[in-house]
């Protein structure tokens, strides 16, 4: 198939293009530089699909940061440390983000053409994101079909795999874990303690792969 | 309620802010230049506001022109003249475009903690728009319910009226007609002969109310 990939450069989108690679498809990669104050993360996205000879489009949406007041990711807000967890994270959520990355994704999607949209929502997504919802999905999949003659289909191939399984399944396709970016500090190294960072850290713990990331916080 | 508006300056729109504001909500209008060839309407949309001291936030989202290729609103690709018809103004279609614009609205609704999101869909949309489609909406509809924990709804005052309907209602508010803009083509006055300057035409027509645009071509 010919698919638009949403691509972050992160540890869940890049095994998500190394496993669609795997399987024979066609892959276009969207970044989406929203202003994020991780935005080292398409810097690594780039580097990442330069090696893979795949395409990589960044659009600038900063434009629209605007419109996205409150969030500590993209405003002056400062970011919470610690595990995640409903009150400390709540500020992380940007308004309507993925239905934003998604209808330009899907829009791409249409004039390429292309059969379906990827991204790497996987089971492990935290609760207090509301467009993680599982009926958030299904709604923009049933809007996907609808807005253009050729229907888009919305995959999400890691729906049912948690962040451990996405490690195990990128090491034995030796993707390059090194060069993935997970950190919302967006410093020169993952600071490794954000909620991210946790998350990262505790994948690898959980599936015995050995961690190749550089932490500022050495535990 | 408070409510934000997709306000593009065009007829349809202009009409809509104004039936807004006699019922009584406080609006906030969302313009998107996509670099559409007849941008001109969004100095149509600054101007009305202005008069009617309503915030319009116009968001440049060119930098994803890219993405949408192949639409002779956006491209060098021609554009055609003549009436509305499959064959004649397919090229218009800009792929998912009602997903982008809605995704926006109900992102600034969401921070801005507004009840909904408004927009000037009406009975007589063409069909070769596939996501100017019911079922599209209906889907957008439950999207924008789940996308914030703040249930965003979606409103379509003018799904049932067509544009003479329209245009009637706007006489009976008092709309300035000669300052909204619909040319397709975005010259200095309307071409009176693209798709919409037809229609344009016509509904003052149908309607029995005196259309005080300035057609380059009379008729």
């Amino acid at each position: 198939m010919k698919l638009v990939l949403v691509y972050s450069g992160g540890l869940d989108s890049t095994v998500l293009l190394h496993h669609l690679l795997a399987e024979g498809h066609e892959i276009h990669c969207l970044g989406i530089d929203y202003g994020q104050r991780h935005r080292r993360e398409l810097v690594s996205g780039q580097a990442i699909c330069e090696r893979l000879g795949v395409e990589y489009r960044v659009v600038d949406l900063t434009a629209i940061r605007p419109l996205l007041k409150g969030s500590s990711l993209t405003d002056s807000v400062s970011l919470p440390e610690g595990a995640y967890n409903i009150e400390n994270m709540k500020s992380t959520v940007v308004p309507n983000r993925n239905m934003i990355l998604l209808s330009l994704a899907i829009a791409w999607a249409a004039s390429l053409r292309a059969d379906a949209v990827a991204y790497a929502a996987h089971a492990g997504d935290h609760p207090l994101y509301p467009d993680c919802r599982p009926e958030f999905a299904q709604a923009m999949d049933r809007a996907a079909a609808l807005c253009d003659w050729n229907p888009v289909r919305l995959l999400r191939p890691f729906i049912d795999m948690g962040k451990r399984d996405i490690v195990r399944r990128g090491a034995e396709l030796g993707v390059p874990f090194e060069l993935t970016w997970s950190c919302y500090q967006g410093g020169q190294r993952h600071c490794g303690r954000c909620g991210t960072c946790r998350e990262r850290r505790d994948a690898f713990a959980r599936a015995g792969i050995s961690d190749p990331t550089e932490y500022q916080s050495p535990d």
